[in-house]
């Protein structure tokens, strides 16, 4: 097994996830809940985090079985956030279908968010796990929910923010994707009775990679765009990106007084030169290759973070970041 | 003590909620949440769902003291639950101030909402009580959570729904409003070791004295308004009341069908004409009294419930019972 791809083992243990999430929202569930619960659930996921969750819990020597509840409580956490974040971001397209608010209007979306939420904490509750491990893993699950918030708080009020840094961006990038692109991997090496010190390198790694995934979202959206059918999108929505950030530091004031203009406008009324402007501002001030190299320092930080695990378990998670890094390339 | 007014009771326990609530989420706790979230809490509430948490649990022997983590938790599950109402009804203003989405915009009021519910479920964790019993409260806690957001669901989408009826109503308020109404008093039961007979009679209880509290609450909207600073802006709102309910089936089909027409109306767009055309047709088809003579039967089945406790300990919960009758009349 060792020898397969990383790819292959993450599609086999993702594969396993739906009959759960299905046991723990089922999808004849509550009226007005689970059709749209599923609605987005459906809407092509890969279930990457909850397969890094079954994937770390057996590298630590762990029962996979008996982490499946758990990993399904990550892709619900994950869910309910974009279900939430869609609305909060404005964005009426995710993976080329209308997002839930724009499908089922804003106070289900809202609703089916908390639905999300409260099945999420369900499933952590419901692990086939002693007490004690339930309690560990509703205090980790409890904790990143709260980091993963607190980011977002960041990141909505970064918004045509004019003293916006890079230092404000990673502060914001760590607390919002940091522990909660670890959370699965956490979970599993604590059903794995992972030692302490493994729990402790494997949050560290995901505060830099954590930033690392977001910087290269940040990238892809200038490149292939996000599903969202437009490249740019980001600078249309207003959304705080290390672009920004560091654009903002090194124009001109002019430029920058242009920059903060652009990004307050509201989505419909930014036009495609304005886009283009701000695209060739970001080249003109090597914001790109700003970004690109912050990005691989941050993903070596996180190989880095890795080499305190024992020298066996290595391998296997530096296949993960380096399938992570990849993969948002 | 027994020989105090019970409003002096609920006075005296609810003083003793907000030091545990600002220790639980902290008035300089994380930035653009902390602040939103006590202009939330200080919006004026009463604390009486905590304090019912805490006089129930010392009514039934147990330590107060061990259930102030449970009655915070209670109130920020109302108070996250109101954030999110708030914004699926489109209120502008409750307890004659902004509602947090009009003064804090949209996408924070969505993550403060989400910030206060994680809160919540850290109050429950936090409570100074072996790690069984937290489980237990984790379990009551998350069932009441799940069962109001199903009550809320069906409430949202019966809006404009030609077929409501008046069992659909109840229906609806039992799931929103039944367990949530008496989660404290059950918590406090927990927390005080009670039989599982007690617990059973204050969910049965609930299921009673919750959509009582909702009829209530329909009515009020009618006489005094509900701090909207407007009468009948539930009509405006095209809320499914029982009084919507109860006269789309006892009206001629011409007056159903105009009546259906007011509901679906844009809040915006809703006269002071239509507002007084559907409170006259309440009066013509006598929804006012079907609901009234509702929420009398509903107390009824309330005290009713209570008959299975043992006899000693029925006084103080028919106190609570008349109270919360009384103060919604």
């Amino acid at each position: 097994m060792a020898l397969l791809p990383i790819e292959i083992e993450i599609l086999r243990h993702a594969k396993r996830v739906d009959a759960v999430l299905e046991e723990l929202a089922p999808r004849d569930g509550p009226p007005f809940l689970a059709e749209p619960a599923w609605y987005h659930l459906d809407t092509g996921g890969k279930r990457i985090r909850p397969a890094l969750c079954l994937l770390a819990c057996e590298a630590l020597g762990g029962d996979s079985e008996k982490a499946l509840h758990f990993a399904a409580a990550v892709e619900l956490l994950h869910n309910m956030l974009l279900v939430h974040d869609d609305i909060e971001d404005g964005d009426a397209v995710r993976r080329n279908k209308p997002t839930v608010w724009r499908a089922y209007g804003l106070a289900n979306a809202i609703n089916v968010g908390d639905y999300i939420f409260a099945c999420a904490f369900r499933a952590v509750m419901a692990s086939p796990l002693p007490e004690g491990v339930r309690m560990r893993l509703l205090d980790v699950f409890l904790a990143t929910c709260e980091r993963t918030i607190e980011g977002q708080a960041l990141d909505i009020n970064a918004r045509g923010n004019a003293r916006f840094t890079v230092e404000d961006y990673l502060r914001m990038a760590e607390r919002k994707t940091g522990r909660y692109l670890v959370l699965g991997m956490v979970g599993g090496a604590i059903i794995a009775d992972a030692p302490e010190v493994t729990l402790q390198c494997l949050q560290n790694l995901g505060d830099s990679l954590g930033p690392a995934f977001q910087v290269r979202d940040d990238l892809i959206d200038l490149t292939t765009g996000k599903g969202r059918g437009v490249r740019g999108s980001d600078i249309a929505e207003g959304k705080a990106s290390i672009l920004y950030a560091h654009a903002l530091a090194q124009s001109s004031p002019a430029e920058s007084e242009r920059l903060l203009e652009i990004m307050k406008k509201p989505r419909e009324e930014t036009t495609e030169a304005d886009v283009a402007w701000v695209l060739g501002l970001y080249e003109r001030c090597g914001s790109i290759r700003f970004a690109e190299e912050a990005a691989e320092k941050l993903i070596g930080d996180a190989q880095r973070a890795l080499d305190y695990l024992p020298a066996e378990q290595q391998p296997i998670f530096r296949r993960i970041v380096s399938y992570i890094a990849e993969r948002t390339s």
